[in-house]
């Protein structure tokens, strides 16, 4: 399903400046397994050598050149626009990311995602060819991102529901025996040293088995803390 | 609830060589509104004048300088280092971005988020005062993000479960009757310059009927249409 998604996806730069910001577009698309960049007018034309782009120097090599965003979304059946903030614009739905992800991930069919230009977004006339907007869930007080932070999350959220949140191996709790080690041990050295005194040692043995559990010990470090208690009450040579 | 942990969460950056990438996670750290940022050895002791901290100029300028991750990290309560990709890490327990970010949600307390320098990410040394590492679900092919690119994906990641997915005010649907009137016209037009035939006009009738139905057309642009097509059809003066 994941591989469906990063195949249909087209991310449409329009008009952006910074040719850094393209390369880090680039380098956001191969982190998170996307390929097709195309970029509409970028104001520099060599955008192509942007060093921002770490290991996606492939995706800004193989990214198609228009000079319209009619052009760039011709063979798109979905056209989203990235919207700042509240996206206060009357003319078009505005999606939460959550769900415009879900309907580019529900979409049969090519998919292009505009992102304007640095300074004023897109146009209204550039949104005149998208079905609906998607807005990034930001702050009111600093609404607007940075180009390549803003796709970063837009292709992680697309990602999202599709990458496994597969628990480590869980690493093996110490089992009472090993705790139980820990906790004579321990206790047997406080007696010795004085720490307690033995009218209390019960109390105290309760005391000491019910911290030893808090500790939440894995197998391995149970192991570790006996060696540990073990050399330190050696007695000195 | 948000609140809480854009109040309970510190950003350390460990490292950090250039200055840019510490403004850009100011910028997503104002995006998101989280405002507790440290840093522990910068390259660049000018690091608060970066100019990539569009919005974010505050959180810079109050960003606390610490010498080491023991100090940046001394009042938190749960520290968690970031990975990248498969985050091989045999000492620690590596948790999906998701759950890391629910265990962040959870947790009563100050939590150091740590991200390491640019090259080498975090150190051992570093990691060692890690109660767990997170890992942002990238790419086998292109693991390591930039570094305020991944920021900004965890902060997104964080707030994201809190923030309501509001649905638009629908925009109203057309009723039955403006498709009614909208099909009529059609019909009626149709039929007076020849395009069906009386006979088969039933048929086509219903032909239309269903079309103007998947248009899916609001209410206004229902009324949009009918004028249109009102103007299309008067004769020529």
């Amino acid at each position: 399903m994941a591989y469906l998604i990063c195949d249909a996806l087209r991310i449409v730069l329009v008009g952006t400046r910074n040719p850094l910001n393209i390369g880090a577009v680039a380098r956001a698309m191969a982190n998170f397994g996307f390929q097709h960049l195309r970029v509409v007018n970028p104001y520099d034309p060599a955008f192509r050598e942007a060093r921002s782009a770490v290991g996606a120097s492939e995706i800004l090599k193989q990214a198609e050149q228009h000079t319209s965003v009619a052009d760039a979304i011709a063979d798109c059946s979905l056209v989203i626009g990235t919207a700042a903030g509240t996206g206060r614009d009357a003319q078009h739905e505005v999606l939460h990311l959550q769900q415009a992800a879900e309907a580019i991930r529900n979409h049969s069919g090519t998919v292009g995602l505009l992102f304007g230009s640095e300074k004023r977004g897109l146009s209204n006339a550039d949104l005149s060819y998208c079905h609906f907007l998607l807005r990034i869930p930001t702050s009111e007080h600093q609404e607007s991102m940075n180009l390549g932070q803003a796709v970063a999350v837009c292709l992680y959220e697309l990602i999202r529901a599709e990458t496994p949140v597969v628990s480590q191996e869980e690493t093996a709790a110490a089992t009472a025996e090993d705790l139980d080690r820990i906790t004579s041990v321990l206790t047997n050295a406080l007696l010795a040293r004085g720490y307690m005194h033995s009218e209390s040692r019960e109390t105290s043995e309760l005391k000491i088995r019910r911290l030893v559990r808090r500790l939440s010990l894995s197998c391995k470090d149970a192991e570790t803390l006996i060696g540990i208690l073990r050399h330190l009450l050696r007695d000195p040579a």
